[in-house]
Order: C-alpha cells, then structure tokens, then sequence
C-alpha cells in the first residue's frame, strides 16, 4: 500500500520541521536529534531516514522557509504593483529575521557550502525580480535600485540585534524610501 | 623649550596615525609596528612612546574618527535643519565603512574592550542627537524614529559588504525615507 505510507512519512516530515523550527529558535538552540525525535513523538530510525543529519535538517529548515517567501511573491494580494512590492517585502523581512538564525546555526555545521545559500538567494532574487520590475513600471516605486539592493537593504535592516519594535520604523522609512513619492536627497 | 618639544611629539602622532591608517586599509592589514614606524619615518622608540602596542594605535584611529564625525555635527553647513541632519548622515555613513576595517582589527586584539565602543558609540548618538531633534522640530524629517534607530539604519547599510556604488542608492533611499513628504508606507 505504497499511498498510505508515503501519507504517513509526510506527515513525519512536517512533524519534524515543525518542532525542529520551534527547537532551533529556542534561547539554547543546541538541541540534539535524539530531543528532536523525543518532542515529534517518532523513532530516532524515522528522523536519520528523514535527515540524515543535523546539517540535513537544517537545510531542509531553511530551504522550507525559502520556499514559503517564493510563494509569497506569487499569491500576494494588492491593489498596486507597488503595494503588492510592499506587502512581500515585509514578508522578506520576516524571512531575514528569522532565517538569520537558522542560517547561523547551519554555518557551523561540517560541510555548509555557500552553493546551498546561493542558490536559495538566487531563488528569493527570482521571486521578487517580476515584482519590483513591475512597481517600478507603474512608476510607483524607484528605479535606480536592483532587486539584489532592495533585498540587501531589507536584510541589512531585519540583521540589526534589535527588537522588532525597534525595528519596525527603521524598516517603515526604507519601505516609504523606496516609493517615487518620497523626492531625491 | 618645551613649545618646540611639544610640537615635534604632535607632529610624530599626526604622522604615526596617517600612516597607520592608511596601513591598515591595505588588503593585507596585518602590518607590523616595525613596519609603520618604517613608514612614518621614526624609530620603534618614538613610536612605542605614542602608542605602547596595536592595540592603542587602533583605539586611536578609532577614536580619532569618532572626533572627526563630531566635530562635523557642530560644523556642519546646511540651508535647514533638515539638510543639516542628511549631510550629517552621509559623513556618518562614511565614519561607519571605514571604522569597520578599523573595529574588526581592534576587536581582534587582545583587551579590546566593550567600554571603548560604548563610549564612542555614545559620544556619536550625542552629536547627532540635537541634529535630529532640530530637523523633526522642524517638520522636515520623520519624527518616529530616535538617533539610535537613525544611526542603526545609516549603518546596517554601511555594513553590507559590496562596492560603494552599489551602496549609494541604498543609501539614498533611506536618506529619502527619512523625510517627512516620503508618506507612509
């Protein structure tokens, strides 16, 4: 009955990330695989065949996450090209955030290679390419930046070791900054 | 003759510390005090008797660019508050790329210390601090933001590791986002 247990080893899947996302985020994010398959209630044999390793896991994490932010940029629900723009970057923003972490913990893991990040930059880069080309030709948003600029200000903003309250307006005057309305300095 | 004596060890500071600087902007910034002394034309004793180690030499650089960016918020030239505040920001962006060579080395050291950057970072919120509240109070510039958050914005910014055209309309639009016509986003 091969559709009934690919259902199942689903579900472990999704089990797992899940309550590895919420392990990992925790203040000591050193938590073991045998805690991880303690807290998704299955077998130390069904986590290693899911995950080979922590590095596997990780990657599955970030990868996940990376996914969700790409989906985003295509279902977003808008008025404007601009504020459709708008509305994904302040999902961005709360992918940067939080994948600073995962991504912190997965470059010291044996064997993190820059291809696995570059590759998932180079996705986020192609979800929001059609997106800002599109503000920018409704002229709403401006043009002289890339959407490589406009992610790293997004990202350079969600890294700062602050409170999101306190981020909040910083991220609100890059956002404001980029609409054509906002002049020249 | 004292005056003369004096004037001599200022001129070897001035001397050690343009050399210094420009030394540890090289590629290879791993030069040796031999090596400065070399540069700036002094003897290892002169220049031990300025600074007793690395570690010195950098929290002078360091501190001496702090003064720099000071003393340009008391100097600063500009047809209103508002402008006043924005020019203000890009000499601050500047201090931020080049003390970032300068940080990363200092903090290498050993005794580098948590109080040195405290003191210096307080003493920049401190000469931005009245720009800012001149140009909110005169409705030019975005008043939901401290000079914490300003200069946490304009230096996330100066972080990003890429060329600094790249950078510039990075920056230009955070400058713009700061006005008040920019709307909200």
């Amino acid at each position: 009955m091969p559709a009934p247990k690919r259902s199942d080893a689903e579900r472990n899947r999704a089990k797992i990330l899940v309550v590895a996302r919420a392990a990992f985020a925790e203040q000591d994010a050193d938590v073991s695989m045998a805690e991880i398959a303690r807290r998704a209630g299955i077998g130390m044999a069904t986590l290693y065949r899911n995950f080979p390793g922590r590095r596997e896991l990780l990657e599955a994490l970030y990868a996940d996450e990376v996914d969700g932010i790409c989906a985003a940029a295509e279902t977003i629900d808008a008025q404007t090209p601009g504020a459709a723009l708008l509305a994904w970057l302040r999902q961005a923003f709360a992918f940067f955030a939080s994948k600073h972490q995962v991504a912190a913990l997965l470059l010291k893991q044996p064997g993190a290679d820059d291809h696995f990040f570059n590759d998932n930059r180079s996705r986020v880069l192609a979800a929001g390419r059609p997106l800002l080309e599109a503000a920018q030709h409704s002229c709403e948003i401006r043009d002289d930046l890339s959407i490589e600029q406009v992610l790293d200000a997004i990202a350079a903003v969600a890294h700062v070791q602050r409170p999101s309250d306190y981020l909040e307006p910083i991220l609100l005057t890059v956002l404001d900054g980029l609409r054509v309305s906002a002049g020249s300095a």
